[in-house]
Formats: C-alpha cells, structure tokens, sequence
C-alpha cells in the first residue's frame, strides 16, 4: 500500500532574518524568512506533503500562524509531530524529493548536509532524499519557495 | 502497476466572479475565478493529473478554451469525463495530494467540505484525498493556482 | 521498490532565441529560452527529478552553467548522463507526468511529438510519458516554466 504526498512553502525575504533549510542554517544568506515560526521552507512543504498523503490536513491546522504560542517555533517540533500523525495512521514515508527554488545565496556546497539533517529527522537513510536547488529567473528575486514530493507506505493495519 | 499524475491550473481572480474549488462554491470570496468553464481550479488540476498518469493529453484537448460549447461548463462534467477515460485505460485514481494556493479567503474551514466533495467524485475515500491550502505571500496576491499529484493503480488488462 | 522523484525548470524567454521542448525545436515561437545550455526546460526538470529520486544531487552539480564547457549543451546529453547515474543505482523510469507553463506559442498541436521524443529519449513506451500545457495567466508572460513528476522502479540489488 503506497500512497503519494505533495506540499509546497513560500516566504517572504528580508535582510535581518535567519534563512534555515531542513534544519540547517544557511550562514551565507544576506535575507532570510519572514515568518511566524522560524520559516524553514523545506520542513514546511515536507510536513504539509506528508500530512496530504494521509489526507490529515496542513501544517495550518495545526500550528496556526496566528497562534502566538507558535512564535518563533523551531519547525524540526513541526516535523516531529506530523511523523507521529502519519505513523498513528500506519504510515512511514518511503522517499523525498525535492525542489528549493532561491536566487541567493547558491546552496550547492550546503546539499549533502541539508539532505543528512532532512533524512535524520524522518528517519529515512540519506539515499532517499533528492534535494534541487533552482534559481526563480527572475520571476521571485525576494522569495523562497519550496516544493516536495514523498511516497509513503502502509506499516501496519 | 502504480503510475503517478501530475497537474496545475491557474486562474486570475476578479470581483463579481464565483469562486468554486472541488465543486463546492466559496461563498465568502470577494473575488473568483476568470475562466471560460466555472472556472474550477481544484478540479481542472486534478482532471489534468488524472490524464497525465495515463498520458492521454490534458483537458484543454477535451475541453477547449475556445469552444463556445464549454462555456461555462460545469468542472465536475470535466472531471467525469476524464474518469471515463481514465479506467477506459484500466486505471484507477489510488490517492490524491493536493494544495491550492490562494491569498483570501482563508479556506481552512471549508477543507472538510471540499476533500468529501472531490472524493466523493472520483470514488475515493475521503481518507485518500489530501488537501492543502497556502498562500502566495505576495508572489500572486490576484491569481489562484493548484497543483495535484495522484497515484492510480492498474485495474484491468 | 518504487521511488518518486520530482523536478522543475524556468527560463526566462527573449528573442532570438531558439525554444526547444523534450529535444523538439518549436518553430513557431517568437521567442525562446534565454540559458547557458540549449535551454530545454522539460529535459532539464525532467533529468532533476530523476536524479532526486534516487538522491543524487541535481543537474547543476553535473553540468554547472558556469563552465564553459557546457555553453550550447544538446539538454539530450545531460538526460543521457542523468540516466546512466540512475541505471547504476539500480532504478529505471517507470512513468513520467510533466507540465509546461508556457503563454505562447500554444503547444498543443506538438504534445504527441514532444511525447513521443521523450519517451524516446527515456526508453519508455509513449503510453508511460504524460505531457500537459499551461499558460501561466499573466503571473509569468516571458518565462516558461516546467515540472516533472516520476516514478522510478528498482530494477537490480
Ligand atoms: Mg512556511
Ligand atoms: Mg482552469
Ligand atoms: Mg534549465
């Protein structure tokens, strides 16, 4: 029994902010996200795309952006609970794949070690988070945004 | 024998407009859909998917935009037709993960409604229909877009 | 063992440029893909979701638009090298869905040539290649932008 999710993330950016990404702080970035939480743009989509293929709702739901006790939020605590979500309904997630499209800084050097932290938190060998790095061409010079595939499989009954 | 489907749809949005998302109006939208059918995001999308999946073209080869007989043209005719194609194909749609991405209203309360809705029309449990709502964050504060990732499954020879 | 993979593109689009789809030249546009390579934006998004499904980083770490090297690279090229990565972890293509976001020229009367060409390319039958054609609606009238969803089957230990 495998089942499809797909979520995606958007944020705004501006100078003062942190920009994390799957966990990872991305020291070289001159803008990061404006967020309620800590903005990591790659965990959100990943939550939202693992809620969808249990059909469990979005991260919204859940941690409301207008909740003033998700201030700040470290989003691994997001991704965290999502995983038991999907595990209570007899789900693991089986592969990840996906696509931040940023026009700066260039994150290539920072790839292996934003796939290692993803596949840490899911629990999932590196092997099986693909991680695309695009640029926007223009068309979102000051945005991030984040799209991600997963296939999930059925655990248990 | 599991294949996946992939669509989008976009529309610009304008006042005096309905707005309708997996067959059900949003009756709090100030602005909805431009289009020459109704204009249904969700659905066209996820006809576009399904017809992806089984590489059969998409709706605008079924349904075109330039044909005086499909104006206004009911998404949910779109949607049948395209299931008739797609189990004419010995497929079957398995789960469906999708996110619409749209600036106001905020649609969380409706997303019960819509996720019985689409799955009640392609004949799926609502357990397999995932939505997800986003918004644009200022990237297309006029427009409305979806994207739909599904799997089917092989019914027949 | 399946695996999914997913992938995306966007060129900014000027004239005098060629515009080049799955490897088929498209004659009829007045303008085409502003790149460093040939700028075959299914092909390039097509080779990135590939790579992501088995975890290999994307296109840029193979063929960095940097290098002069890789000015004018035929996209068939990078598939090719794309796909021999993949054979060797194992994994072939099983399906493929992809959409093209493109406001002129319309492309319809080319889907069965560009599906045929990939599938080709791919070494799928043409039933396994879904293609469809948006516009974007305003929200991107000189860009072409595409995403490429695939499932990947194992195929050796
Ligand atoms: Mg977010
Ligand atoms: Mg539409
Ligand atoms: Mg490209």
């Amino acid at each position: 029994m495998i089942r499809v999710g797909y979520g995606e993330d958007a944020h705004r950016l501006a100078a003062g902010h942190a920009l994390i990404l799957g966990g990872v702080p991305v020291p070289s970035a001159a803008m990061g996200t404006v967020a309620h939480s800590d903005g990591d743009a790659i965990l959100h989509a990943l939550a939202d795309a693992l809620l969808s293929g249990v059909a469990m709702g979005d991260i919204g739901d859940y941690f409301p952006d207008t909740d003033p006790l998700w201030a700040g939020l470290d989003s691994r605590a997001i991704l965290g609970r999502v995983l038991e979500l999907v595990r209570d309904r007899g789900y693991t997630p089986t592969n990840i794949a996906l696509v931040v499209t940023l026009d700066k800084p260039k994150l290539g050097s920072m790839r292996a070690e934003i796939a290692r932290n993803v596949a840490a938190l899911v629990g999932l060998p590196e092997s099986e988070v693909g991680v695309s790095f695009k640029t926007s061409e223009g068309l979102a010079p000051a945005h991030i945004q984040t799209r991600v595939t997963a296939l999930l499989t059925r655990v248990k009954d």
